[in-house]
């Protein structure tokens, strides 16, 4: 039986996603888990890595196991057994053919900016700017220029990786929003290249410190090769929030 | 000259407050900063102890030391050399007779509780109910018998430390406002006994669950002596907010 899992994670503390040979990875968290739960090895296939330090409120995973006491004791037992940073929060069972990866249809990531400095319970989840200004308006200009189907390789960290052959993504949304001095980057697209989401928010940071013209993320997203002009954002901004299938 | 500090601190990852031989104390790491800066020992006095996990928004901390470059300078050097769970805000000079400890009039703490399972991201700064609801009608009316100058004894978890040796304390305020699942209780007072918020949280949480009854409440404070009836709720969802002086 195949069992789709939706979970949420502080990724602070953490090597990634991916398993590890150190096993401080969520992966290897809920693998030993299920593997005391099943009494035997569970291998889980999640949507997508995300890096260290990088945080989930909607990552999904599946995983085969026979279980006879339904999705709700299921749920019930996947909820314990890890540090309160990971938390799975839905089980249901699907059909055999699903798969969390190759499933899905669409993403949507968030990205944190604070400007300002963050205090102590902000600096967790934010990018902060510290004495440097942020220009929505000018980012949302320069983020429309990248909504739609382009090559997006100028926005990826391994442009050659032999996972990224197609570079070409329909981002469907890119827009940012501002609350007091949170801004929040929505990135929403078919699927995403390694690194891709931290790597638009390092450009539109740029574009809203005023280093870089909107204008400029043409020229860059045109040249579809991975620049200097392009920065990464630190991890710790960055949330997966949902996947969508079907 | 003497320097009034004020700062944030995320407490999950420190042995509180006060310098112990581990090093990994919130004093610890304030006074290692200081010693660089000012090149030798430098000892701080807080306004109070905070424990194992309890957070800040708002403490204050005080320390004599030669400085000729100004308080924003001061400032901007205090922001800089620990982890981003600890963020010294504010730095003014201060008359020699100031004491952190000794010249408070009055402190804000705030515990927050959550109704229901709080996601990874809440689960730092919340204590969760779990599958319980809170009353917080009940929790109130219970809160207003507590307001006012009271011997506290009931609600300290060392009632015989000579720290404490006299028991009474003006609770100016104690209030429970809700948003959504997000409960948070006020506290307001002269001054706290050791663990006395975390103790007053415990009660009300019994309260709010149906466990006892307001009317209770009188009877456990009328006690004057910590029995069985009262539980201290977890430290992550205590925050000392503020300091009051003069």
């Amino acid at each position: 039986m195949r069992w789709k899992c939706t979970l949420a994670y502080d990724g602070t503390d953490y090597e990634g996603w991916q398993a590890q040979p150190s096993g401080n990875t969520i992966q290897d968290f809920l693998e030993r888990r299920l593997g005391t739960l099943f009494r035997k090895r569970v291998v889980i296939h999640g949507s997508g890595r995300t890096d260290s330090g990088v945080h989930a409120r909607g990552q999904v995973f599946h995983f085969d196991g026979e279980w006879r006491h339904g999705a709700e004791a299921l749920l019930q037992a996947l909820r314990t057994g890890y540090p309160d940073s990971i938390q799975v929060y839905r089980a249901e069972g699907v059909e055999d053919d699903f798969h969390a990866r190759y499933s899905a249809t669409g993403k949507r990531y968030v990205y944190q900016f604070f400007e300002g400095y963050a205090d102590p319970f902000d600096t967790r989840y934010f990018w902060s700017t510290g004495n440097r200004r942020l220009d929505t308006e000018r980012m949302n200009v320069a983020a429309g220029f990248l909504e739609g189907r382009h090559d997006f390789a100028s926005f990826t960290a391994n442009p050659r990786d032999e996972r990224e052959d197609n570079p070409v993504r329909e981002l469907r949304r890119l827009t940012v929003e501002r609350n007091g001095p949170r801004l929040r980057l929505l990135a929403e697209a078919d699927g995403f290249l390694f690194r891709m989401v931290r790597s638009l928010a390092g450009c539109l940071f740029d574009v809203g410190i005023g280093k870089l013209d909107p204008s400029d993320v043409v020229e860059i997203r045109d040249k579809r090769e991975r620049t200097n002009f392009v920065q990464t954002a630190p991890p710790q901004g960055l949330f997966l929030e949902r996947v969508w299938y079907g």
